[in-house]
């Protein structure tokens, strides 16, 4: 078992990978009360939410165990729905000392969370991801919300876990194209901020893609130490977490373009990925090598490397301008120095992005060699 | 002008306190954006409202100021009235910069404090309560919350606010009864950890009662002072915040068991503290002198000193027994050592506790001499 620290002084942390983690009692330990109740979706808690009753059975002496399934979907990741989890607690008298379990993917971790943020002010949560992309990024970092309908996490508060459990062999059941997806935000440290993991990643694709046990361990490893040295510096995001957003305001503008749920995030965030790139070449920052490389890998993971080009440059422009991480009416995007390397930055000429917007899309997506 | 400052690290804040502050540039320098929304109620905003705006658009050059009117009334504290809040921030395109301005009485500060804690998780507001429970409790401490149907309060979180400022002039719109029931918590501090300011209550509550300013300034500065110190001691309620629930477990009871809104919040806590001291005086904590003081000063400011005749003893003591304070199956109540001395316990025989619910009832509450 692998075991990542995220240090946030009083709120520290730590996050276990490993296959087989939900029978393992390294995470009961966590439990400060005896009341726990188990939040999953329909898809999930069949699979796998007797596995952690069983291990509160034989390892936590008299504790009281109750479940809600949420109906599965992004859709459903609304107030209502958090306000059906304290309906749950209140019914079940759950008082303060009480814990949540959240498990399955990012939307069950996210509104999870967001209801332990705010049930009688506050109570504690373990995450249990159960996709890649949450054994990689949502399940880590505090980052809690529910969608509004005028823009999705528009409702939220940071709230950290008081463990992360990842147990890898969750991920045998991920259908294929959400699997890969996920490789889209493990990608996105090695770009950000850890050259090295990159060069292991070209390296060692194919046992990713194959879900080889010890591939994948290294893989979510590698990539949670990246987002825990980013969020211990920087919890509420007011500087270096904004680094975990390349390509997310690309690919935000993809999805909501294309209306959400037509591309999976990791799909949109990777060929946000590749614009940010392709910007960041245009820019002189990143070198001609550097942006095939990057297009490479994400081919060879079966990514976009691209918009889609039913969505016009001028579109695509418009819906950046209403991404939330606008402070001052002026674009911020983040933009890569060299494959390793990030900065957050407002410094571009208009029309360098007007360039990658109109070039970066399907049919120009093959390598400009 | 009197200031007391709340000492809570990087989220410390001044609570500004005199007559005629809606006009006073003294919080302007707290807004640290230009995008400010006034969250109110269609009671209190078109009296007091455009004082905010125009003391905004002499002192803050360029700011972008819009409100949002709430239904008046606990039964609008919602998750729902919440959502609407955030609804009026993203239609305006409000972004993470922006503060919310909680202009009302405690309602408006609990729902406008949490629609600030969740927004894009997390925002600045300031409190402008214009009711003497609020100037003295509510808006001071970032307890932020909305009510859920089985519960009151029960989803909220501690967000702590850039300042409060409690202008003594809006006191003088507000009802007689609500008035009364807001010294309620003034003599709570007395009680708790204040005896000089009991004595000072003695000798001055006509003084209040006229809403003469020397004397309000005096006893909101002295009650935030108080809180404040309570506060920063403990500010997500893990020990002797506690302490400030002095009559709280008995006052609940008796609103929920005359259902919500017969009895003022402020009068159910008058009668739980002269429960309270009931309770502390069978149990040989309190004299019996000190005890009439008690009695008599709630009977001064014509608050109940006992429980409502309607309700008996045994349904009293099941309702306290689902207040949201027990931990561990185990009543624990605020009980007095002494007038400015409180201490939290479970220490106490059934029945001496049932004795204080039989016998402290409006028939038998006049003072037992």
């Amino acid at each position: 078992m692998r075991t990542i620290h995220v240090n946030l002084g009083e709120r520290s942390y730590p996050i276990y990978i490993a296959p087989g983690l939900l029978d393992d009692p390294a995470w009961i330990a966590h439990l400060r009360g005896r009341q726990v109740m188990i939040v999953t979706n329909t898809t999930v808690g069949p699979l796998y939410q007797a596995r952690l009753e069983g291990a509160l059975a034989r390892h936590l002496a008299g504790c009281e165990v109750r479940s809600v399934a949420l109906p599965d979907g992004e859709e459903y990741k609304t107030l209502a729905v958090m306000n059906d989890i304290v309906t749950a607690l209140l019914q079940n008298r759950f008082d303060r000392g009480c814990t949540l379990l959240a498990l399955g993917g990012g939307v069950v971790g996210d509104i999870a969370g967001f209801a332990a943020a705010c049930y009688q002010r506050g109570v504690d949560y373990l995450q249990f991801p159960t996709t890649l992309l949450a054994q990689v990024d949502s399940a880590v970092g505090g980052k809690t919300a529910v969608n509004h309908e005028l823009g999705k996490n528009m409702i939220g508060s940071f709230h950290q876990p008081r463990a992360v459990v990842a147990d890898t062999a969750t991920l045998r059941t991920l259908p294929e194209r959400e699997f890969r997806a996920g490789l889209s935000e493990v990608i996105k440290y090695g770009l950000i901020r850890d050259a090295e993991f990159f060069d292991w990643l070209e390296g060692n694709l194919e046992a990713l893609l194959r879900r080889d046990d010890d591939a994948l361990v290294h893989a979510i490893s590698r990539s949670c130490r990246n987002k825990a040295e980013v969020v211990a510096a920087d919890e509420r995001e007011a500087g270096g977490r904004a680094l975990l957003n390349l390509g997310h305001t690309f690919g935000h503008a993809i999805e909501t373009g294309l209306g959400y749920g037509a591309w999976l995030h990791g799909e949109a965030v990777a060929a946000g990925m590749a614009m940010a790139a392709d910007l960041s070449h245009r820019l002189g920052w990143l070198g001609r090598t550097e942006l095939e490389r990057i297009r490479d890998l994400l081919r060879r993971a079966s990514l976009p490397a691209a918009a889609p080009s039913s969505l016009d440059a001028a579109s695509l422009r418009e819906l950046m301008a209403v991404d939330k991480k606008i402070q001052t009416g002026r674009l911020r995007l983040v933009l890569l120095r060299r494959i390793g390397e990030a900065a957050v930055t407002s410094d571009f000429e208009a029309p360098a992005l007007m360039a990658t917007l109109r070039d970066c899309r399907a049919a120009t997506a093959a390598p400009a060699t």
